[in-house]
């Protein structure tokens, strides 16, 4: 039985996301699990007149890169791939694990060496900003959320508003909203924010913050900036835990010197997370402050792509910002760590109480 | 439970098919049901220090391209596809079928029209000669073969040689033994093909006869040329059903006058026949005659990849040719048809008697 929900998602992925057209080359990546999806993007593509390029990925085959790849494997992108993202002009990618652990047991060294190998393609892929990314519900994200597949059907196409007869007019409007939320936060030098373990100051002097409705992720509903980089201190606890890499890290505790991180811990995976920080010269510094607004996600799954849109959270990436925010910090990392300020939480602005308890003040966000 | 014969297999095809080595890009590219196989090919490719770039293809693409192309879709291969396939140093190609017959229903024009589209993606894919295509068996070639899939695994891996100790050293064998074969032929002038209502002859004066033993295809085992472009006279008739972009075509007999078909009738599929003879210019004069020697095949299964390589049989097809041989045809058909020469056939080299009945006379090929 066809699910409608996917051919309204292809249509905003599509129509909105990347807003493809006529003779448009655009890559649409994804895993072999996510078929139906896939198929229905494919085909909305063909319908616009745009030229899809499926690049699809069989399950397990990372795990198989890591256990026969050669120190040549991890020296530069391939070229025949590296070109494929050179000559498209959009890009589609749907995630779809069959295993969100799959790669608890690989060295973080060898994960991080992929990811400065593949950093030229991401910067490439942000440079052309047509792209957007999403996640098609499997057994594995349903398992790590604790819910049944359809449950988390449910959930996940919630979240993407699917429900409604015109997701793509959702997205516009929601998009609307929310920009007079960025628009303030843009007249602002400083954010503070209160809340259990927390008390961080950071500096977003010159900054741009952006409104993404839907135009990089599906899920959706963030306003978010790139930090000044020497100018975050204090202490932040980061209660949202998440999957990353194949493992689960949680109960992150981080404290901030002129920008640094000087000070962490985890209650679970702290050694992924010291080898993260330790990574590179910039994952000790923050790239991003996201600001979550969908109150269509009732609660976090350990799913960041999910988590970070959560109305009443705010997240923190250490390492790579986006060059559009004005952030300059670069790095092979970008972690999204989630602090939950739905209870006792407090976010300000230049002094001014922007949310409390996780809901806006004076700003029509449905929180 | 993992199958040894895959593994063995992938070996044949990344140590000898494609002699794959440092460094080198190779495009495997196959059905996503294949996945057992790609990924111990992709293993295998990692290991000797090869780059592998996956290009896996989901069960139903074509079918839902076919519905939504328009036409700008049929004009040219995408760019970023095309420039995959410049990069690559070698092939590797999986053929997975989950329906053979999935495209019976779609319109022949549409077909030609995307074969068109890629021919100079074929010929970029002969030009650079380190490619072999293979088939992973899958319940949809089991179904067309009638058997079930354990037993059509069975038939397609000791086709392979696959239960060897050691299938490469198998085929290199096979291969030293066949160039005897390839050398004799290459010294004649005129070939000429006895058998059910068969009665052809052509010439094969200045034209090579190449020796396939595993370098292209797997299975394999036959030598092949081009015939003389307008000198093919007689009748011929196949009597070995294929199942061809997607519908079964059989029962074919072609009249050739001065090396063009000028009468052909087909006792199934005669429609389809025809539409391919007008494809083009080229489609009405032969690109291939291949003497197949694989007697490890027992019977014709409706499969081309293993049914022209029958011990016993020869092939024709019309349209394009392959430049090793000195063909010159060119088309953007290339389809095999066989004939099967086991009973009561015979084949001449310049009058001699080379095979009877099916078997060589005078070589040790296993007939």
């Amino acid at each position: 039985m066809k699910d409608r929900r996917l051919e309204k998602l292809a249509r905003v992925l599509v129509d909105y996301s990347i807003e493809a057209g006529e003779g448009d080359q655009v890559l649409l990546s994804g895993g072999t699990v996510a078929e139906p999806l896939i198929k229905e993007v494919y085909a909305r593509l063909l319908d616009v007149g745009a030229v899809p390029v499926p690049l699809v990925t069989l399950p397990g085959t990372q795990e198989v890169f890591f256990e026969h790849a050669r120190d040549l494997h991890y020296e530069k992108t391939p070229p025949a791939l590296y070109s494929v993202y050179e000559q498209a002009d959009a890009f589609v990618s749907v995630m779809a694990p069959t295993n969100t652990r799959a790669l608890a047991g690989v060295d973080p060294r060898k994960q991080q060496a992929l990811g400065r190998r593949d950093k030229p393609l991401r910067e490439m892929v942000l440079g052309k900003d047509r792209w957007i990314l999403t996640q098609y519900p499997t057994e594995a994200l349903a398992q790590e959320s604790e819910m049944s597949l359809g449950e988390f059907e449910d959930f996940s196409f919630e979240a993407m508003a699917l429900g409604e007869d015109d997701p793509v007019a959702f997205w516009q409007e929601k998009s609307r909203k929310q920009q007079g939320l960025a628009d303030r936060l843009d007249q602002a030098e400083e954010i503070r924010l209160l809340g259990p373990e927390t008390d961080l100051t950071l500096s977003v002097a010159g900054r741009t913050f952006l409104n993404s409705a839907g135009s990089h992720n599906m899920p959706c509903g963030e306003v978010f900036t790139g930090p000044v980089e020497d100018a975050v201190d204090g202490t932040v606890y980061f209660g949202v835990p998440t999957a990353v890499a194949g493992r689960e890290v949680s109960g992150v505790r981080l404290r901030f010197e002129g920008g640094k991180v000087v000070e962490a811990s985890a209650e679970k995976g702290e050694e992924y997370l010291m080898s993260s920080l330790d990574a590179d010269e910039g994952a000790r510094r923050l790239g991003e402050l996201g600001i979550g607004t969908n109150y269509h996600i009732p609660r976090a799954t350990r799913n960041i792509l999910f988590d970070e849109k959560l109305g009443g959270t705010v997240h923190l990436a250490i390492g790579q910002s986006y060059e559009k925010t004005g952030g300059k910090n670069t790095s092979s990392v970008h972690w999204d760590m989630i602090s939950d300020l739905r209870e006792g939480g407090e976010l300000y602005a230049d002094g001014e109480l922007i949310q409390k308890d996780g809901k806006f003040l004076g700003f029509d966000l449905g929180g």
